[in-house]
């Protein structure tokens, strides 16, 4: 099968790396950066390079960062503790503006048929972190099997230090109308139902 | 509304530059970048300032290469000329690997309500191709009305060369059922019916 010319082709198996980044997207990604200026493209290589270099994993909440420890570690209440699967789940907590705590970045769940073991993810640093400041972890895994089981192993440890142990709410979607509501959704609003 | 890092928004920024990237997909491929290697990083950017570097338009087809005139133009019969819009049309012809003259990229195609005039558009580069030697030119510009009306200036204007000017046939397309084909195509296809 004939191909694009070699300069081409390269662009387009590194445009492939991206996530659900077929050949097809990503022969139109590079006819893009080829119809950019020379200035355009620079600037668009300098922003790779630049954010692979200034950017680093904070050492006690391992969120992306440019100092370390990470702004929120190090100015905002650590006696509350905000575990999250990744660092985008970061930004997602922090739209709200309603959350004044610290974070935990686990790099991902506990999944054994992937052969994700505690030691893949930032487990342990976490439980270095449960001195007698902390008061409350709060889980804000995925509501995914894997994100379940790695709360619930998280909890059985953390509870062990007497810190108070929260799961985010599970029910139906703020807004969506109650017959869309998967099964799974709907048993647990109804464990979960509030008195009024 | 909080953000990431700078050097993360900036890649972030770039990313949407692609064409049907918004903010969550750029997202995504930042993160994906910050996941790299440093070495995977750098090649990434690497490719994208080698392609803009090394890749150069052909002056004679308009298409892509990184010699001058393209191999295509310097090695191929040049008594027929295939004429296409954009250079990824030039691929999908190739992937044939039945036709065996040269191509003539236009770069687009007229459009009075995008404010696109034959200026705009390689023609008169086209025209100026139209030497004794050519014998035939094969319109495959898009069945878009534009195309077609693109098709349609230039086969008015070949033949006054007494050039043989051919368009791709139009009809059903193979393998699919008669009940999803549109008006459109039903329709051109009933009028270019072949005797059998």
């Amino acid at each position: 099968m004939p191909n694009y010319i070699e300069p081409i082709e390269k662009l387009i198996r590194q445009f492939t790396k991206l996530p659900g980044v077929g050949s097809k997207t990503a022969q139109r990604y590079a006819l893009t950066v080829l119809s950019m200026t020379e200035e355009e493209a620079r600037a668009f290589a300098q922003a790779v390079v630049e954010a692979k270099e200034k950017v680093t994993v904070c050492s006690i909440c391992g969120n992306y960062t440019d100092a370390d420890p990470c702004h929120v570690c190090s100015t905002r209440d650590n006696s509350t503790i905000c575990v999250v699967q990744e660092a985008k789940d970061v930004l997602a907590v922090e739209r709200l503006g309603e959350y004044h705590g610290v974070y935990h970045v686990l790099g991902g769940v506990l999944n054994p048929l992937k052969g994700i073991g505690r030691e893949d993810i930032r487990l342990a640093e976490l439980f270095q972190r449960l001195t007698g400041d902390v008061k409350e972890v709060i889980l804000a895994t995925d509501t995914s099997a894997e994100g379940e089981a790695t709360a619930t192993y998280i909890a059985r440890f953390v509870k062990q230090y007497g810190i108070r142990v929260t799961r985010l709410a599970q029910g139906i979607s703020i807004g969506s109308e109650l017959q869309y509501a998967d099964e799974v959704t709907l048993s647990r609003a109804f464990t979960n139902r509030k008195e009024l």
